[in-house]
């Protein structure tokens, strides 16, 4: 597949086919492509929690916030929630700031995830403190993000931004996500007045 | 190729083959990768500045500090720097934070360039306020990070970390450059205390 087709193929999901039991063994090869990817003065800060068990995966779900922009729901119900997850953790004992390390880790673990036929989404939308609590996670281990995975029982769809700039997600009536994504020609920025030396 | 061959042949290049001229075609296709990427709220904050042309390349990388650990190389001479750059902005009139959007923006336009025989590095020590009066870049644009991009020129080794547990990459006398990793167990973390529910 190349690496165009993955990057389509790595949607954000937010339900799954909850009874898919996820392999240790697969968060495990994921973060392998983490630990392989470029890190900020190669401080390698960040620190990876693996949850592939029901009571813990429901610890986690409880502390994270779904979907904000569907005002009608709260989060998959019971049976199409995540298999598994990966909380991303930045070691202060290492280095002051984890730099964009969670992005390019995160973005590894992902692809990686697609390429099985995995998918997931990310969260930054944690009650932290909690989740620090629930998971005994220590002082010095700054929550970034957790990262849910699972077998997708959704479809996502990208769609060109409307006329008025939305970027709000929605589903339609027959659960289908769609995502609305700005055109090529409007991120790209030209300089408009670039000082001669 | 498979994303784990793909993130193995990433890796953070810092000479190449100058005299390749690189289409513009390429960063664009690239910054695609990365617009069809996820990001945080779907904001989609970043902007992208291409640059593939000698004299804009000039301005970019005088403005780059290249290679903190290696204190007796001042970053490649002429005839060994990038063939271009994506300068990574994000858009403060569309959000409060970019969330972790460059990293997982600058992994998918890094994993393309690999997979078209390419590669490069993520910058984030710029004299940023150098790069934006010289490239003009209006002042609602922050300056996240620059990514260089070229055919690489230079062979990069991964090793695992030593006793000592040091960092620093660092280049024999063949000009071989080796980054040490830390191992897969050293980055998972085992939970010691979860508390009951």
């Amino acid at each position: 597949m190349s690496i165009r087709e993955l990057v389509l193929k790595n949607r954000s999901y937010r339900r799954f086919y909850e009874e898919y039991r996820l392999d240790r063994d697969v968060p495990l090869e994921l973060v392998d492509l983490a630990r392989l990817s470029s890190s900020g003065a190669n401080l390698q800060s960040l620190k990876y929690l693996l949850s592939t068990e029901p009571e813990q995966n429901a610890r986690i779900f409880d502390t994270l916030g779904w979907a904000g922009y569907l005002k009608e729901w709260d989060g998959p119900g019971e049976g199409e929630r995540p298999s598994g997850y990966i909380v991303v953790l930045f070691d202060q004992n290492i280095a002051k700031t984890p730099f964009w390390d969670h992005g390019i880790a995160a973005q590894s673990i992902l692809l990686g995830a697609a390429e099985r036929g995995l998918g997931g989404c990310m969260f930054g939308n944690i009650r932290k403190d909690d989740l620090r609590a629930s998971l005994g996670i220590e002082d010095h281990l700054e929550i970034l993000l957790v990262i849910a995975l699972g077998k997708p029982k959704e479809e996502v769809r990208l769609v060109p931004l409307g006329p008025d700039g939305d970027v709000k997600y929605y589903r339609d009536a027959d659960g289908i996500h769609y995502v609305p994504k700005r055109a090529l020609n409007d991120i790209i920025h030209e300089p408009h007045h670039p000082k001669e030396a």
